[in-house]
């Protein structure tokens, strides 16, 4: 492959192809073991360098892997054998417009930059992936990226007005912009927010902005049962909105308290962590509300802080149940969702599958939106316990699917759970999605194997 | 054209071709007075209904304008000659999941009827166009329709969770479904929302529903200018989230108080119209912080009030400004949309334009959001006037976009804005939208003529 023409067409010391280099852009946080060697990792410094890459590899057949900061947990951005890996990583540029509240970013700004920008003008990006500090503002539009918020503020696709997009054959073309309400056009920029680098690549994103939200208190509620816990959500959801309302199964409470040693009752069968920012001194009003549906749904304790510090601890503690895990062994990162009254089934369905999987698996959910984080952990290099931990990764999602539920509410499809997306959508909405794909991407470039792939579940 | 096929396939009376009855279905709201006449009118009961329609049209190559309630105000349900009219008005079930907190709704039902069967049980369904009342649900969702509480609450796409629609080739699809989070697949559901009807038929939508909103407090402001007022909505937002506000120029204002005789400032430059709903008691709060920004940016007369009955009085007249435009003549009713920062320069551009083409237009705007209603009256059967007013639709619409705007923020492109579109989105999003229509309707069956037009602009 003409790698010097490639080369030729970008800024000096763009393309990189040295193995140590190649090899340590292998994979992303899925940790996929059958990842693919690029051909070379292309750092691009501005959209004409994305343009140049499209065009060549369009000229050439060869496929192009967009890859924000690597935290993918789908395997979004896993290398492909003699592919180009198209990293973001330099193009980290923030502005902010504060009379507009608008933000614009380009793609390989972490989520935590924009934060941090927006906050410097008394404005706040809400969207907050658990991993905000590390992960990319473009991976968090190509996958429309969750969170602790979302139950309140709502996903990532709700805050992206605008973007520029670079198509396969090296269009770069612009969607939206700076206007909170547009409907001018089909939704095409809905649809490049959540397509997983597969559709074209972005490069610029216009954000919206909302006013910093006010101090927020903290409630922790256990309780005996996830049923219990689940009426309280139910509760809780009818009534007000909550701005983070998770939950701990025993397993990761107790995952948790062996890793930090806050004193969380090890024998509760659930824990809920919620809050509430309602402005102008609500937030205590709305928390006692909760306080009360909880008790009415028979939590065994009930504490409550108006006290900043003191809720951030409980929130480092639900967001401690990965690295808790991570010293069980290797993980298995599961996002399945279901609707909230099915949370229950859903977590005892688990229960039973890692009984008879003889494997470890505990459960944070972010409750009040009924997706949930089943963690899986396995002895590291035990080929059998990998096995039955990948058996019982494929049959949470089947569960999942038979609650009425999602193979992904947050992390996407990637590589990882390509092979289950047809289960969910069935055949005429993958026919659907492939005219799609091929009407944008007609070579079949883009991120090839991510979302739509050419394997089948894997027969155990 | 064979209708004894067509109708041999659906229910008893569902195909009606009486001419009177043809005639009431040529036009909506648009009142486009190149409407055509339709070959038929199919009432449909159900998605086999629909399916039959769109089999049937596909075989003989027939245009189908799918028709909710006929409210639409760019032409989106006008009818085609020799077209099916396929009319939603039949399909109006609702039902409501209080616990999964979701409504499930056919697309005839009303937007009110929607609001209604959700109230019934606490709950809420936040777009409301100033139509809610008569306007359907499932052309809310082909238009992606806005409305007043949008500023805080977002528009109707951030509401819908899942549908089931119906593909030119006859095949229905359920895309999403009773989930708050679902990233699994591309986003195929936002691509319908705001298609108007030109990708595919909606036949059943399932809806997010929010707690109902707690009493809100209404302020309403004068200015004297459209700066002033401006410069509040853009201090208002910086720091909190108001679920209303509306602004009236001095033109809008005035045919309202001849209409209402509320004893609206006749002088005024502009009033703005402000609400809070902010939970635990805090919308009164919120209030006082709204009145503080008017009055530092000059505000001539604020007045507030905890009173319902009195806060929706001031609605009612915001609303009056249609009504009270009509008695002036003929409407012709923009939708265009700008950066907030940039709505005095667009209120002032309008007054020129009006000036100059010796035409009326008042504004009242969604100002939150940047999204105003430039209302256009012109003498009935004045074929000059006519010409002018126009010119002057199309003139505001150019301003718009020299402002960085939205030729339309919630109405939708339709017929009546499509030869304006390119101007605005460009020759290679143009290409795109091509591209996605090619490959969802290869026959180009749906709705033609909306959205992608045939036609140019006008030249005058």
């Amino acid at each position: 492959m003409d790698l010097e023409e490639l080369a030729g067409g970008l800024p000096e010391g763009a393309v990189l192809t040295d193995p140590d280099v190649l090899a340590s852009y292998r994979q992303d946080w899925a940790r996929d073991p059958d990842a693919g060697t690029p051909l070379a990792v292309v750092r691009a410094t501005c959209t004409a360098d994305v343009q140049a890459v499209l065009r060549w590899a369009t000229r050439h057949g060869v496929p192009v892997v967009p890859r924000g900061a690597g935290s993918s947990l789908s395997g979004g951005s896993t290398a492909v054998d003699g592919g180009i890996t198209l990293s973001m990583e330099r193009m980290r540029m923030v502005e902010i417009d504060p009379v507009t509240r608008v933000a614009v970013a380009q793609p390989g700004a972490f989520n935590a930059e924009v934060k941090a920008a927006a906050a410097v003008h008394g404005l706040w990006y809400p969207p907050d992936p658990s991993s905000f500090e590390i992960c990319s503002i473009g991976g968090n539009a190509a996958t429309n990226a969750g969170g602790l918020c979302c139950v309140k503020y709502g996903v990532t696709t709700d805050y992206v007005l605008g973007m520029e997009v670079v198509l396969a054959d090296g269009t770069a073309l612009r969607l939206g912009g700076p206007r909170l309400k547009d409907v001018a056009g089909l939704s095409l920029l809905k649809l490049f927010v959540g397509s997983e680098g597969t559709l074209g690549v972005i490069t610029e994103l216009t954000l919206r902005l909302l006013p910093a939200p006010p101090p927020a208190c903290t409630l922790v509620a256990t309780f005996a049962s996830v049923e219990a816990a689940a009426d309280a959500v139910v509760a809780i959801t009818a009534t007000l909105r909550p701005s983070m309302l998770e939950l701990m199964d025993n397993g990761s409470i107790n995952a948790v308290e062996d890793l930090v040693r806050m004193g969380l009752d090890r024998t509760a069968g659930a824990l809920l962590l919620a809050r509430s920012d309602a402005p102008g001194g609500a937030s205590a009003t709305e928390i006692d509300a909760m306080a009360a549906s909880c008790r009415a749904a028979g939590a065994v304790e009930v504490f409550t802080t108006a006290d900043a510090e003191e809720g951030e601890a409980f929130a480092v503690a639900r967001r401690a149940a990965f690295p808790a895990m991570e010293r069980l062994g290797t993980l298995l990162l599961e996002d399945v969702g279901v609707p909230v009254p099915s949370l229950p089934a859903l977590v005892h369905g688990i229960r039973e599958i890692a009984a008879e999987r003889d494997t470890h698996i505990v459960v944070v959910a972010h409750a009040g939106d009924g997706n949930t984080h089943p963690i899986i952990a396995y002895p590291p290099g035990d080929a059998e316990a990998e096995k039955r931990a990948r058996i019982a990764f494929g049959e949470v999602m089947d569960l999942a699917l038979r609650l009425g539920g999602t193979i992904t509410g947050e992390h996407g499809v990637g590589r990882l759970k390509a092979p289950w997306l047809p289960d969910q959508l069935g055949p005429d909405v993958m026919a659907l999605t492939r005219r799609i794909k091929d009407a944008l991407d007609p070579d079949g470039i883009l991120n090839p194997g991510v979302v739509l792939s050419a394997q089948d579940r894997p027969a155990y």
